[in-house]
């Protein structure tokens, strides 16, 4: 899923996620609630209305943000005071604002509300924390139960359990138990990528999916770098939303099969050739060279992101297509180390 | 001509200007000799070949960035001494060498290396300025004659002489029959929209105009306001290039026959009708609310700016679209009557 922060996927438009074949994008809860702020969006009826997007959104709970960019905040059973990181207007979620928002949004998959721990995190916090969670998470469950709440085109809502514990396996077994307990339409596992080694992220991906259904969605958030999703693949993981694409475009950084190039690298300067040979991407295949887009970076034109930020996209959602043909055809761990090998195998940047 | 300053019209592509019906795009021979530089492009084999566009290009001559940007610049009658706006390092634009360039870029019409005087300028400053520009236009004549450039596709390169001359009408005068004399494809009038007054302006392009042949392109550089143009149009000017659409959008501002709308106008926050009711831009005709638009200039995303942008374009361009259906139906002077009372009568900024 690319991530469309602020109702926008940065940079690209719908017309260009329709044809990089984008089946569904993420919006942020948090962003979205203290900019517009639900009064203007719920008077468009939606987040599909508002930013124009007629196909799948996910939206994460809030949790995540409310964690990381907010300021002064104050956690406690009820949910989070914090201070809005814009203008610092006091504001508050909890597990059943949370659902509010997000079915105000009328987003099709909303996330429950959860806290996302930091890292490197005390047992005892990571305790704490997890009780919190799942508390979050009951309350967050009577809340559908009692509202049942539907898209805007009166589809049911789904909603999606987020396994934390932290570096914990016997607290990500517990929680991913938890969660399957109270039965939701499908599970993600939280608190990744803060800072944690790799390892340490795969085996607290272990920890949980292996306790997760095979016949629900299992979501990975916030990861990761091309040869993690497939690791992350191989571990049972079909669902992902990462800024990288764009993230990494908006600083000159665009993905290869041979690794990641830096598009400001001076050796650019006069190379006729695209972005990646073969690429059909609307950068690599509309004639563009790697000396236009380097001068475009270089320059700050608007026109530079935007190609390698399409470019980009393109690769992480062409690498999930190949995944699942992999997939169908039975040679998915043939394709990952093949890739994997190629991807690390050289250092262009 | 939208203006392409750095080898892009700013956060648009190629598709897009195609789909907007440009036919033409203006090249600026300043900013492109300094970053990336001539050696970059001339590797591409051209300007159309290194910016990915192969429709009509239009350079200028350097000479108005060399005046408004350039640093501890020195005039002599060699041509300018500089210093880079971007690293201060030394450089040197004189009427051949800009000639030199642009044959380079491969532009299908070059502009003659003039002078553009402030505005303020005292007669003396304007008298001997005029002579310089007149003396660079008879060795750019040269230049042309012993060179004979081409375009890349091995079209006669096409140039404009400008004239220049200040607000002294009798300067306008004898630059423009001076120019005549030298015998150019096309001619301009430069050295406007410095600071004068609108009746300066006018006055300026009438005491020019009424010497440049019916037969060919006349040109006023840099210029202007949708009314602005129209009232140009009407004294016989056939070609414009402004940055004021991209320029405007980039500020949140959106160009409709009502005036100009601040998008950021907090009146518009809920708003779900497009920029301007009817519209065929992109963003009118794709179904993006003034809402939506706001939002997203307030939170700095990149989609606001492309679709005021866009927007903007196609006001620009369908303007001079209906000039000239006006002007073949023979009834130009009702239509300019019509827009620009109806454009001046509100203000809704």
């Amino acid at each position: 899923m690319p991530v469309g922060t602020q109702g926008t996927v940065k940079a690209v438009s719908r017309n260009e996620l329709e044809q990089l074949n984008a089946q569904i994008i993420l919006g942020n809860t948090y962003h979205l609630f203290v900019r517009p702020g639900m009064e203007v969006i719920e008077s468009f009826g939606s987040l599909h209305r508002f930013s124009n997007w007629p196909h799948p959104i996910l939206t994460d709970s809030g949790g995540f943000q409310v964690f990381s960019l907010a300021k002064l905040r104050k956690i406690s059973d009820e949910g989070v005071h914090f201070n809005s990181h814009l203008d610092g207007a006091k504001m508050f979620i909890g597990p059943e604002t949370s659902m509010e928002i997000q079915a105000s949004l009328g987003s099709d998959i909303a996330m429950l509300f959860d806290e996302c721990p930091p890292w490197p995190c005390e047992e005892s916090y990571a305790r704490e924390s997890l009780d919190r969670t799942l508390h979050w998470g009951q309350r967050c469950r009577q809340w559908i139960d009692d509202h049942r709440p539907c898209t805007d085109t009166g589809e049911r809502q789904l909603h999606f359990g987020i396994v934390q514990g932290s570096v914990y396996r016997e607290m990500r077994e517990e929680c991913a138990k938890a969660l399957v307990d109270m039965d939701f339409d499908g599970y993600a596992v939280g608190g990744l990528s803060v800072g944690e080694p790799e390892k340490a992220l795969y085996e607290a991906v272990d920890a949980a999916v292996r306790f997760l259904p095979t016949t629900k969605p299992r979501y990975a958030m916030g990861l990761g770098t091309p040869p993690q999703l497939l690791g992350l693949v191989a571990r049972g993981v079909d669902m992902f939303d990462c800024v990288m694409p764009t993230r990494v475009a908006r600083n000159g950084g665009a993905f290869t099969h041979e690794g990641l190039l830096n598009m400001r690298n001076q050796k650019f300067q006069k190379d006729p050739s695209p972005i990646e040979e073969g690429c059909e991407c609307p950068a690599c295949s509309g004639g563009f060279a790697r000396g236009y887009i380097r001068h475009l970076v270089k320059a700050e034109e608007i026109l530079g992101l935007r190609l390698i930020s399409l470019h980009n996209l393109h690769f992480y959602l062409r690498l999930m297509e190949r995944a699942r043909e992999a997939i169908s055809m039975g040679n998915f761990t043939e394709f990952r180390v093949e890739f994997t090998a190629r991807y690390q195998s050289t250092s262009q940047t």
